[in-house]
C-alpha cells in the first residue's frame, strides 16, 4: 500500500524563551492540519518523536501531552525516541501504521523544548544518545565524538580545515532567506575557522545548534490521500541501527546504519543515487555531511568533499544538499527529522523557498548519536 | 494478518545492585530467545519500551543499546515510550509493524533500571507521566493523584478502606510462589491499613514498588508462526488517550482511555468480557485494579469490590486477575506491559506457575500515568 505525506507544518527553529514545549507542539500540528485542509478531528493516530523532554523540561509521555493539548483524545499517542532521529523513527513507525491497515491518516510529528534545561545540562542530557557507561561517563561530548570522527577523516583522506569549512558556508548560504531558520547569515571560510574552538578540530560554526522547535507532517493512506491536493508519496523507508559507542565500531570515517538504511530506501524505492533531485543529509557537525555523501552513496569514499568543491551540492548544482540550511540552521533534535521532510515534500510539491526547479525525487538521511540509529527516507511528487 | 507470541522471558523483578541497564535488557532478550527455540540472527527488528532511562541512568536512546549489546547490528531497533505503558505501546508497535508486512519476526521487550537515581530522583522522575506543568511543577506525587482518585470513589461508592485492602492482600497472596516477584509474602488487611500513610487515604502497602527488571517477547506473523511450538495469538490490541492532567477529566472515578481501548480490543478479537480467563489488570496503586474491573466491564460500576469479596478474582475464582502478583509484586515501569503479556502467554500455553486450568483466552490492561495512555491487549491460545 502507498503512503503520502500531505500536509506540512513547523514552528520558526529558535530559542523560544516564551513557548513551552506544548505551545511548540501545537503550533507545529495546527499548521499541518491548515495545510493539509483537514480538521484535527480527521487524525486517527499520532506519533511523536522526542528526545530526551524528560531531562530537558521534566516531561515525558509526550504523545498524551500532544493528544490532549489538541483536544484530540482518546485517539492513540505514541511517542517514539532514538536520540536525533527521534523524528524520522516517528514517521517510519506513522508510516508501518498505516501500511499495516489500522489508519488511514495520521499526525507525525516531532518536538523538542532544549533552552529550557540550566548550564551545561543541554550538553548532559544530549549525551544521553550516546553510551552512558562507556562514553559519557568518561567525559566524552557529543562535540568531542564527531571531533574523533573528524580528526580520523582529514587524516586517511586528506581534507584540510578550510575544506570541512566550507559544509557550513554551503548550508548558511542555502538558509539565508528560510524564514524558519536560528540563524540568517552568511559565513566565510575565515569565520569558521576564526569561530571558538569547541573539540579540535571542530570550532563554533561546525556545530549544530541547540534549538527548540516542532515540525509536523499528515501522512496518508493511498485511498485517503485522493482527497489531498499534490500528495508527496514515500517511495522508501530504511532503518538500521550501528553500535551505541563508537570505539566498538570498525571504522570511524563511515557509518554503516547509514549505508544499510540507504540501501534498503534505494531498493524499496526502486531508486538509484543518481536519480535524487534534492537531499537533507543529517549536517550534525560539518564532518558529518562530507561522511554521509559517501554513506549515501552521492561521492566515493574519501571524494566527498569534491561535491563541495565542484558547488554539486549547492542549490544550482546537480544535487542540492541541506537546501533549507540544514541542522546547521536549527536542530530541535527530535523534530529534526520531521523538519527534513517538510523541505524534501515541499521541495517535491514546487513550494520550497529555495525552490529547485522540476525536482521529483527527494531524500531524508537522519542519525541519532553518532550513528547507532540511521534512517532514510525516498519520496516522489505527484508528476514522478 | 494473524501475529503470534512465540517465546517470552524476564528477569526477576528486583532491586539489581549488581546489574546495569543493559544487563538486564540482555538476560530477558536470551530468555525469550531461549524460550523461542530460536538465535539471535532470526530477530528482524526490536522495539523496547522503557519510560525514562535518561532521567533514571543518564541514558536515551534505547532501541540502539539493546540491538548493540545483544550483538544484532545493523537491524533495526525502536523505543517507544508511554510512562509506565511503554512496555505494551512497543509491543503494539512491534504487532503493527508485522501486520504492515515489514517483518516476521520481532521482539518487543522492556526494561527500566530504577534503583540508581538518588535520592527523591525516582519519584520526581516517574512525575514525568503526569503533567509537568499542572500536576508535577506543584508538588503532586503520583501516590497523591491515585490518593485523589481513591478518596473520590471511596466516598462516591461506599468503599472502605478495609475492603480497597483486598486488592494487595489478593496480589500478594497470588504472587508468593512466583520466582519473578520482588516480595513473597502474604499480607493481610490490618498490615495493609496499618502500614505506613503515604498520601491518604493510601498506604506502603497499596502502592506498588520501585523496581529494577527486563522483559521480552517474541512476535512472529502467522507465516512464520507455524516453526514454533505452542503459539499464542494476538486476538485485539487496542489504544487510547485521555487526558494527561487529572483535573481535566469529567471524571476521577473511572478512566475513559481503558474503556475506550478495551472496546477497541474486545471489537477486533470478536469476544465479550465474560469470554476471558484470566486477566493482568494495572493494579499500581489498590484503586486502579477495582476502577480497571469497571472500565474493562469486569463489574457494574460502583461495583469492583464484590469481585474481590466474592473472590472472583482470585486464583480459582470465575476470573482470576494478576495470578502473578500483579504490578504490587514489581513494576520496573518499562518492562511492566511486557510482563504482563507473558503471564497471559504462559496462562494460555499451560506453563504459568498459578496455572488456571483451561485458560484460553487472557487479555492485559496497561496503563500509562493516571491513565493519559491506555492499552489493551486479548490473547488466544492455539486450542481456541
Amino acid at each position: 500500500m502507498r503512503v503520502a505525506v500531505v500536509g506540512v507544518g513547523m514552528t520558526k527553529q529558535d530559542e523560544h524563551w516564551h513557548k513551552s514545549l506544548r505551545d511548540l507542539s501545537m503550533e507545529a500540528g495546527s499548521e499541518a492540519l491548515k495545510d493539509a485542509g483537514i480538521d484535527g478531528k480527521d487524525i486517527q493516530a499520532i506519533y511523536i518523536g522526542n528526545m530526551a523532554s524528560g531531562r530537558f523540561v521534566g516531561q515525558e509521555h509526550l504523545g498524551a501531552l500532544a493528544v490532549d493539548q489538541a483536544g484530540l483524545t482518546p485517539i492513540p499517542a505514541t511517542r517514539c525516541e532514538a536520540a536525533c532521529a527521534s523524528g524520522s523513527l516517528a514517521f517510519r513507525k506513522a508510516y508501518l501504521a498505516i501500511r499495516s491497515g489500522e489508519y488511514d491518516i495520521v499526525l507525525a510529528g516531532g518536538a523538542e523544548k532544549m533552552t529550557d534545561i540550566k548550564g551545561q545540562g543541554a550538553i548532559a542530557a544530549l549525551m544521553g544518545a550516546g553510551d552512558q557507561e562507556w562514553e559519557s561517563a568518561v567525559g566524552l561530548t557529543f562535540t568531542g565524538l564527531y571531533a574523533l570522527m573528524a580528526r580520523a577523516y582529514m587524516s586517511k583522506y586528506k581534507l584540510s580545515r578550510e575544506e570541512l569549512a566550507l559544509v557550513p558556508v554551503k548550508n548558511h548560504k542555502h538558509g539565508l532567506n528560510n524564514p524558519y531558520a536560528q540563524f540568517n547569515y552568511e559565513v566565510t571560510v575565515e569565520d569558521v575557522i576564526k569561530s571558538p574552538l569547541i573539540a579540535d578540530p571542530l570550532r563554533l560554526l561546525d556545530c549544530s545548534p541547540i534549538t527548540d522547535g516542532s515540525a509536523a507532517v499528515i501522512l496518508a493512506s493511498e485511498k485517503a490521500a485522493k482527497k489531498f491536493k499534490n500528495p508527496v508519496w514515500v517511495l522508501g523507508s530504511g532503518q538500521a541501527s550501528d553500535t551505541l559507542a563508537l570505539h566498538n565500531r570498525k571504522s570511524l570515517t563511515e557509518i554503516v546504519s547509514s549505508q544499510v538504511a540507504a540501501k534498503l530506501a534505494y531498493k524499496q524505492a526502486n531508486v538509484k543515487q543518481k536519480n535524487i533531485d534534492v537531499a537533507e543529509l543529517h549536517d550534525c557537525f560539518s564532518i558529518e555531511e562530507i561522511i554521509a555523501y559517501e554513506d549515501l552513496g552521492f561521492a566515493e569514499k574519501g571524494k566527498g568533499k569534491e561535491l563541495l568543491l565542484n558547488k554539486e551540492t549547492y542549490v544550482g548544482g546537480r544535487m542540492p544538499v541541506n537546501t533549507d540550511g540544514g541542522l546547521k540552521l536549527g536542530h530541535p533534535v527530535g523534530a529534526t527529522g520531521i523538519k527534513q521532510i517538510i523541505e524534501i515534500a515541499r521541495q517535491l510539491r514546487g513550494d520550497a523557498f529555495n525552490q529547485i526547479k522540476g525536482a521529483k525525487i527527494g531524500l531524508t538521511h537522519n542519525i541519532g548519536g553518532t550513528g547507532a540509529t540511521a534512517l532514510v527516507h525516498i519520496f516522489g511528487s505527484e508528476k514522478l
